[in-house]
């Protein structure tokens, strides 16, 4: 097959679109493969929907290879399903909702389990039809707060997602190990460059989830490694509480005053210069910060909450949010405070805290907070704190958070080392769901001694027009995308590079003879100059390129590689010999 | 490859659905393809979607064989450009419209014109970038009133549309007659049964376009043809008009009692008893009958029409419908008579009609009411009317609108012969559109001469999803689906009819061999009884299927043929080679 430049409906362009973030965002648009619609919202051009169709194969191939056998469901669903598991609810204003000419309540489908629960509810009954894997590859949608980075969070998206049905958890453990496998094998075919970390299950439910992150500076996940193996996102690392101390001989607390200094580390300084003690110096993971946010609930509800943590850590934003969601954070105002004149503001101290205080706000802490451990906290009084507050003794926190901030450096929960971090742009994601939507929805087998058994199930996504712009992330340069030998729109791209007719009609019969063995070609058939040419293609991104220019007079062309930049003059009765082989790997 | 029906996911039903009104909608429910998730809206079930993929890829391949390219736009749409060509009020209830968490307002997409003449406005600019077509294989959205018939009328359903950009009528002539070629590939490669028919264009706006309806007793499109070669859909079909009468020498009308005679077959009955005519009797077609309608317009206003058309026929509100669109049609009721005291119900004359009259009523008449022509007509007094009223002297239509019942045996317009008329389904449209999009949407680019011309447009498009039904419905009968080749889930069905070991045993040796040699095989290995496996081989509709039963001890196996009925021994040790001719149609 050969695409001719003069007549493909393409336009690449000089100019970053104004809204780009990142570069793959800007590479896809200025190079014709998508094109804006809307906020979050992109047209597949002639060449992106190739690189589209490309991804779309290889997961497909993946999948049946499982087992797992493809349906499709459509995007416009009704409302009831979505409203027996709280879905409906719960997604807020991430759901697109819409009412039918009947006024009946519709949605736009952000993920499909209601749907295939009830449709395997629908259809099956019995052991014997288990295990079971579905899959679909389907336009997805979600009303994103912030749409970004072009393909990489959209609000129109397609997205592979398959659901699982065992009888039990040693079904769903097979399942959901199947289904990493298969994942692996996508990421790897798709040439990414990915890690698979733990991770939280936010509003999907269930127990288990792992992340496939494709490492990317500009992604929008934080995760965490340690050199002995352990890996996760940022909102499912789990802090390694120290061990409890034992305080039966503490000292009682006593206060002291600290004018003018609501903030952990200007107490220290004046701790240290006013209080010093003999032991050494007082440091701020010592000192407790306490900090106030209202949770709203999709039902409108809302509700205070204190998370108290070592002074030397800030809370995490995200680690709150995942582990509050559906809830929505809101930090507290000064109206806020106001609700509560029993607290003082900058001078907070835990016994003005927690569920049996006077003012009722539950008070969560950080693991670090173990039983008698010791801390320097807000006395309740303006410009007065108390020193050796006993957790257990003097305070005890309603229960436990795990949301401050993780740095770089802090112990891996496992002992496996210290944690570095870096970033990625979730490319897939693996839930072993058991058995919430089963059970919410009333999806029931026979077993073998013909008694009704709750189904248990695992869902499995990967972000398939996503992980066209990941893999454009991690391969393009500062000159444009560089696609890999797999998801390319043509194999090879060649290049007349001048004005002699000769050379147009030597492009065009190594086209021939090229497209006649199975080679995807795009001929840049164009009367532009070399210049732009060159230009033009490395900004496209074919593997290879083929130049026919000058030395074609001494029987050469120039066979460039795109992602090295590498250049070989090869014989021009070769050319195609050498394409072959390299389209074919060898 | 193989596929099991012991692990398939499919689930054959022994009855109906309570909704199903036509045979294609009973089968591919109950043969397990399509599942209901809402009201005309479908779930693609494993062999369902497997013959949509094979529907895609032959309007895909015709679609790339003309040159047009592939592209894809979002389904969630930005209100404004449907605003800038009126349809976001035009499509009134059968758009599917919301707002985003923004409040912004949004539209899932019925048809994409604008968003293409946006798209090639934004990347094109001249003359040389012409002639384009591009099309899409998407998913569209109408909410429709009465979704009917399963995938036949769906609220959201995949078309394939196509667009053609060109400089000029001739252009677009020659792009249409592209795909005019192309989609009689396309239906022919269906196996369908079709007629290309003259259509009107309705909300779609342009000048010429025709049908492609598909042969079906069920249809919900009527249409006409002539032994000449005329062939139209009911909507479009025009009457042909008599030539003008001269009746300069027509005596006066006058006027008769005719009590108790609303209906013209009445007064027809009663004209003949008390006031016989010496050239013969009088006719039901020499009565005029004028019924009121008012219009709605998608804006909320209305306004009242007279229709009037002969005795003997009655409006056809399709006809009617198309003529008048977007605007809706309501019969005028008592309560609109009220409003008329000048018009005497089941007595109305043409005196009393028209925007000269004193009731302002837009007067619009038949074809047939030529110049000359006479009529019999209410006198606009009760119990009262008027013999040989002539058009042009005694009263003049504000014009003419062509909607009366077409019947059979009418005249063809182009004088090929009487009319019969049959019902279809509609599966392909093709629209000559001209400038109106790219005039609403300032779609020019720069000609040879530096001027800035408006692109001329066709839209073109195939029900890709409805073509599943309509060749289910061409070829099913009373046991279930019977699928074309090239079209079937699977090549062929293999049943072991036994449960002697050594017939799985063969059948899977079969299968194997068949599979190896590329050969789609839909293999029964259920431990079910031959008589129900029978069943399930004749709903499921597999073109060929082989019977490995009793007759497999004398080495031969037989081979159904699932259209016709026919069944032929063959030796085991030939089958596969008898299989593999049958699939490669030798």
């Amino acid at each position: 097959m050969i695409a001719r430049l003069s007549n493909l409906f393409v336009r690449t362009l000089r100019e970053d679109p104004a809204d780009a973030e990142v570069p793959s965002h800007r590479w896809l648009v200025r190079a014709g493969y998508i094109r804006r619609a809307a906020p979050g919202i992109y047209t597949w051009l002639p060449l992106g929907l190739k690189v589209l169709a490309k991804v779309e194969r290889i997961v497909r191939e993946e999948m049946d290879a499982i087992g797992a056998q493809e349906v499709r469901f459509p995007a416009l669903l009704p409302r009831e399903p979505y409203e027996a598991t709280n879905r409906w609810t719960e997604y807020g204003p991430n759901l697109f909702r819409l009412k039918d000419r009947k006024g009946v309540d519709m949605l736009l489908g952000p993920t499909h389990e209601e749907m295939f629960t009830l449709l395997v509810k629908d259809l099956y009954g019995s052991y014997k039809d288990l295990p079971l894997s579905l899959y679909q590859i389907q336009t997805k949608y979600r009303d994103e707060a912030r749409p970004r980075a072009g393909l990489l969070r959209g609000r129109e998206f397609v997205m592979k997602d398959s659901y699982s049905f065992d009888m039990d958890a040693e079904g769903l453990q097979a399942s959901y190990d199947a289904h990493r496998a298969a994942y692996i094998k996508i990421f790897d075919r798709l040439g990414l460059e990915y890690v698979i970390v733990k991770a939280t299950s936010g509003a999907m439910g269930g127990s288990a989830s792992e992340e496939f992150l494709v490492i990317a500076d500009n992604g929008e996940d934080t995760f965490v490694r340690s050199p002995g193996g352990y890996a996760a996102n940022v909102e499912a690392v789990t802090t390694l509480a120290p061990a409890p101390v034992d305080s039966s001989d503490a000292p009682a607390p006593y206060a002291v005053p600290t004018p003018g200094t609501p903030g952990c580390d200007e107490l220290v300084e004046l701790l240290n210069r006013d209080f010093p003690r003999a032991e050494g110096a007082w440091t701020t993971p010592e000192t407790l910060k306490n900090i106030l946010f209202t949770l709203r609930f999709p039902d409108g509800k809302t509700k205070p909450i204190c998370v108290g943590l070592p002074g030397d850590r800030e809370v995490d934003l995200k680690r709150l949010e995942a582990s509050v969601a559906p809830a929505e954070i809101i930090p507290f105002g000064d109206e806020d405070f106001a609700k509560y004149p029993t607290l003082v503001k900058g001078f907070m101290g835990p016994d003005a805290l927690g569920s049996a205080s006077a003012s009722k706000i539950e008070y969560l802490a950080d693991p670090r907070l173990v039983a008698g451990s010791r801390w320097i906290s807000g006395a309740n009084r303006v410009d007065e704190h108390v020193i050796g507050l006993v957790v257990g003794r003097d305070f005890t926190p309603d229960g436990y958070l795990d949301v401050a901030e993780v740095r770089e450096g802090d112990p891996a929960p496992d002992g496996s080392g210290p944690l570095t971090l870096a970033r990625g742009i979730e490319m897939g994601h693996i839930f072993q769901l058991g058995k919430k939507y089963a059970e919410a929805l009333g999806l029931k087998v026979l077993d073998a001694n013909g008694k009704l058994v709750t189904v248990t199930m695992g869902s499995y996504g990967v972000g398939v027009s996503r992980a066209v712009a990941a893999v454009a992330e991690n391969t393009c340069d500062d000159k444009g995308l560089a696609w890999p030998r797999a998801l390319a729109p043509y194999d090879v791209h060649l290049i007349p590079a001048g004005k002699d007719e000769s050379i147009y009609a030597a492009a065009e019969a190594l086209a021939s003879e090229l497209s006649a063995r199975g080679v995807e070609v795009l001929l840049d058939d164009r009367k532009a100059s070399p210049g732009v040419k060159f230009t033009d293609a490395e900004l496209l991104g074919m593997p290879t390129s083929v130049v026919l220019g000058r030395s074609l007079a001494d029987g050469l062309v120039e066979v460039r590689d795109r992602a090295s930049g590498e250049r070989t003059d090869v014989p021009l009765a070769e050319a195609a010999d050498r394409i072959v082989a390299l389209v074919q790997g060898r």
